[in-house]
């Protein structure tokens, strides 16, 4: 088994730092696309011979030293009883939450019953692949929020926030849910045989200090605390309004988006091992100048704690070219003395 | 006059801070709705009669401690030959630049000549109103930039930003441009008796801070250096990247977002005054909410070197009793000893 990843999360030294890429299983390949002329993105994510099908490409096309697996964030609001649409465009739709009515109907499923099927594609990727690790995933409680109350994405989240304030305590009271469900199926995929488990808390980047503090925080830091079986690494696009929190959820890893100097972000930070954070619309760039960044990064990050990752998803037209230099750059480096 | 914006941006004392705020004279106020059924968005920023009269509508409803001449930054564009379009819904449009044709074919005009409408504006305002200042403003070179590599808004900005690391050379020689057109139009508008100028630089929040530093940074700083006849703002809607580099732009005042704590970016940046920075959903929230977060700001402004403002411009469907609610709390503070 590749222990890269398990042993960069302990802090642990490495021949090189590990490399995944969030979203690796997607769009951009080619492969994938054609998976997905046979299926839509929903049976993707609830048919785990689909899932483990389209896990697995990016690993056998690059050589990765993790899977990660192929799930979306918004099955949760569907085993909470609320109507998903992934098709139509304009990115996914949520039949939203709005009244205290709309919360009390709101389902506490148990994971296993309703949302098997991203630990059970890790035990099937386990048992095809038993020497590349796998990492399970779940949003974040206040992300899942913003779709919940808003009923799709958004660049303001304006509805989502209106809900905090006018609303806080039946907020609250949904994003204990939300914990709890997020934490239970977290650990499932941790119990599958997941090697660590990444909580996305993309939109909270949206949030005053404030409100982060007051209602993302707690809640993520709620979703860990249910979480015992792999190590749990905590993911906002924005980390740089928040870099003195975020070792607070009780993360063992802090997924930093490419705004932040990971050098410098890892100073603030102190001990706790990082990833990333190549910003994604570098994939476009001449191999040289990918080559370069990439270069930079693994310098910031030192040789060890460090997980090699974009700063967000990889987008559904970046080049393969480019990935591949990034990949190829990541392997080559070795730890200087 | 009222002179508190003067004495704040001189960090001179105030019996309270001034107050206004970003897109102050829009959509969301009923009489600027009126002007629109009459008028074109572009109308408006080329007659200066209606850019007078939608200006004022904010200073008559709230009493607010400064005007923002009625503008918008992608007028620059059209000056330079290019054509901008605001009708249709999805935001402004740009005839994009792609190659190294097209960057030569762009336009250096004179401002005086091509862009009169602000400069002609505020000396309207100043004789109509010689007791309230008004601010000018400008895009920053790397946001107009971003429009006119990208020809329309983006969440990304892939399109532009790979125009950066693919033609380092020619994007520095826009920028170039684009900061001398910029620092002449906000030179223009202070001699036209603007008592501040502030340059937006929206969309910098998307760069690493890499390239932050290589391109955009030393083009507001070239921008600026052309503003000899007011004192300078500069804005970015993700402040919290780039505190350490704000600065250096040579600004007088850093407008911040509401994703930093203002007291805590204070003490990053030192002595130099600052602009900000309520998250402007927030005046969807109950009136109390609005006061206390109001006095939470203030509180962490100290009452000197502080302009209250919005952390970004208001929303177009904003509540009128939300806006009065902030205002009215600013107007009731005052310096506790």
């Amino acid at each position: 088994m590749n222990d890269r990843i398990a042993r960069t999360l302990r802090n642990e030294p490495t021949d090189r730092p590990p490399v995944w890429f969030m979203r690796q299983a997607g769009r951009y390949l080619p492969e994938y696309r054609e998976v997905r002329k046979r299926a839509t993105f929903l049976d993707l994510c609830h048919n785990p011979d689909l899932a483990l099908e389209v896990t697995l490409q990016p690993i056998d096309r690059f050589g990765l030293d993790a899977a990660i697996v192929f799930s979306d964030i918004l099955v949760v609001l569907e085993a909470m009883g609320r109507t998903v649409t992934f098709e139509g465009g304009g990115g996914p739709k949520v039949d939203p939450v709005r009244t205290s009515a709309d919360v009390h109907a709101l389902l506490r499923p148990d994971v296993n019953q309703a949302l098997p099927w991203a630990a059970e594609t890790i035990r099937r990727f386990r048992a095809a692949r038993p020497d590349v690790p796998i990492l399970g995933f779940a949003g974040a409680p206040f992300t899942l929020l913003c779709y919940l109350i808003e009923g799709s994405g958004s660049r303001e989240w304006t509805v989502a926030k209106r809900f905090l304030w006018q609303e806080p305590a039946l907020a609250t009271k949904v994003l204990d849910l939300l914990a709890d469900i997020v934490g239970d199926l977290l650990e499932a995929q941790g119990q599958a045989g997941a090697a660590a488990v990444q909580m996305f808390d993309t939109w909270a980047g949206a949030l005053t200090p404030e409100d982060y503090v007051r209602f993302a925080l707690p809640a993520a830091t709620r979703a860990f605390a249910r979480v015992k079986s792999a190590p749990r690494i905590y993911y906002t696009k924005d980390s740089a309004p928040f870099l003195d929190h975020l070792k607070s959820t009780g993360a063992d890893c802090i997924g930093l988006d490419w705004r932040v100097e990971l050098g410098a972000a890892r100073k603030r930070l102190g001990d706790i091992p990082v990833q990333g954070n190549m910003d994604p619309a570098l994939l476009y760039a001449p191999p040289d100048e990918i080559r370069r960044r990439v270069r930079g990064i693994l310098d910031a990050g030192g040789g060890r704690g460090h997980v090699f990752n974009l700063g967000h998803g990889i987008q559904p037209d970046a080049p393969i070219t480019g990935v591949e230099a990034m990949v190829d750059e990541v392997k080559k480096w070795s730890a200087r003395s």
